[in-house]
């Protein structure tokens, strides 16, 4: 068997196989099917050739070749607003009838009442309340299978997990077929990631970085061990904690960033400090028609969810950060069309 | 080309191919061959049966293969002392000369003094105090070079990357050859590991969980970013640390796990508590003339490093965890042997 052939039978598999980049193969043709021709189309496939030639004075190591993703408004849409923080809303009435005494306490009264409104209006400090209250103070088993019953069983038109863009998971298996290892880092919570992102992305939660808290180990009355999860914040995974959260999980600078918003800024800074071929994209979303578009970059509409300022806009053009145009870049946005 | 030929040409590289093992390929031949016949080794053998045969009730998926290892005592040489303890010690002279005000300030004045008897009395607070000072403040490339230098240059007639037990890379490589992930769960520092477990053990950074402290994200003068190593501990990644490590750094639970200490006790219950085949193993240092033999567990001689005691091993028996004899069950101990 030609290595030609041996390389298509590996097929994705390959990118798991250290040897099989190492011998320069580049998986290119018909990669990225979804993104129409222009600059960052060409970014990607040039930054994948630069690092997997050994000829290239750029080239990287298979085991070096850390990809990073950030997941709301990156790989799947955010709006009106992110999927995790509906989780937690709707997990509102279960919490109460578990603890009636809240039924009557703000935040929990108003997001019961059901008026969207009052429920816009709730602060930071309310959202982080109804944020303990449904995501810890339950054994990880529990969690784990309360939140896959919820994303798996969707009350709207179309489950969450469809709404994730096909130009992006293109470029997850097309990083992948280059021997690519691909991590989400997301200002989400790590284990709510970690409970759909093998099935969404194909990637396991040992490479899912997020805003994680702690667990504590404990027994229950038959002897067996069990983790509950707690409310210390371990990590919040946004802004400067990004790269933080890199060298935590990952222990290496990664060669590709990809993110949307102000909270991936740093993500990308620390990303382009290293040596060598490195690729930092930021996805805009600059298209009304086809999905939303917010900023205030570039004069859109400013939103609350997935901020992209005029200044991180400025960042990326002085540093040679490549924008990516929904409206203009991708053909096709979702899985589902 | 047939199969088996296939396999023998992917070598090692099939630990990361998990369609290697899905093809219920048992590499078992020649491997373990530092173990002599007996209990331990068979345990080995059948758990690795058990898990990579799909014909079996206790099949394991590919991706669900996890298998996580104590260092310290596990993996490598713990006495006379832990090795990164004698980095820390080491290092006091060079940060003295960058604040000589600590000159004369315990505990550095006693470590400056060389008096071993006065070293030995310091205490855990006095300890703390000299590995705050010697593994945070500097930026995670300094320490990574520093550590890295270290460790390359023993002042010792061996290095401490050849004091690593023979028998455990085998079992390293056997889990590999049948698709388990292969992590480092360890007391010691996570940054510290890192530096060397690619080398030492083929254990990539992303693969080794240890005692965590943050990092701390700002700029240079000429804007480029950097990650400072500060003083907060994040994972303490002893006891029941480690099932919470594991559950943070991995998000699974391991279906095999090896240790040789209480600290390592709850990490083997966490995996024990598993359904389906799981493999528990804790090292006895049983062997005075070949290593170092101490328990307090069997009447052996009770240390303050590496403590097996005999609850532990009363723990182990009652619940079927292996314990591996190193005077019974390594026919050799050292690579370098």
């Amino acid at each position: 068997m030609r290595r030609r052939e041996f390389i298509t039978l590996l097929g994705g598999a390959a990118a798991a196989w250290p040897l099989a980049a190492g011998a320069q193969t580049l998986h290119s043709e018909g990669a990225l099917s979804s993104w129409n021709d222009g600059a960052a189309k060409q970014a990607i496939f040039d930054f994948v050739r630069a690092t997997i030639d050994r000829a290239s004075p750029n080239y990287v190591s298979p085991e070096d070749r850390i990809a990073v993703f950030d997941q709301d408004g990156t790989l799947w849409v955010e709006h009106p607003m992110y999927t995790q923080v509906v989780y937690c809303l709707e997990r509102v009435p279960a919490v109460v009838a578990r603890k009636p005494e809240l039924k009557n306490v703000e935040p929990f009264k108003t997001v019961l009442s059901g008026n969207r409104e009052a429920m816009a209006k709730l602060s930071l400090r309310d959202l982080e309340k109804i944020l303990v209250a449904t995501l810890t103070g339950m054994s990880v088993e529990e969690f784990n299978a309360e939140a896959k019953r919820w994303i798996e069983n969707p009350r709207w038109n179309r489950p969450y997990t469809e709404l994730v863009y096909q130009p992006m998971l293109e470029v997850l298996r097309y990083l992948r077929d280059n021997a690519y290892k691909t991590y989400i880092v997301t200002g989400g919570g790590q284990d709510f990631v970690r409970v759909y992102a093998e099935t969404v992305y194909g990637i396991p939660p040992e490479q899912v970085v997020g805003t994680a808290g702690g667990t504590k180990y404990s027994y229950a009355k038959d002897g067996k061990p069990f983790l509950t999860k707690d409310a210390k914040l371990l990590l919040n995974d946004n802004n400067a904690g990004k790269p933080e959260g890199i060298y935590l999980m990952i222990g290496r600078r990664p060669y590709a960033a990809f993110g949307n918003s102000t909270g991936d800024r740093q993500m990308l800074e620390w990303t382009g400090a290293g040596a060598g071929a490195r690729l930092k994209m930021l996805v805009l979303h600059d298209d009304a028609t086809r999905e939303y578009a917010y900023g205030p970059a570039q004069g859109l509409p400013d939103t609350k969810v997935g901020i992209f300022t005029p200044a991180l806009y400025d960042e990326a053009k002085s540093k040679d950060w490549t924008v990516i145009s929904i409206k203009n870049d991708w053909k096709r946005i979702f899985v589902f069309e």
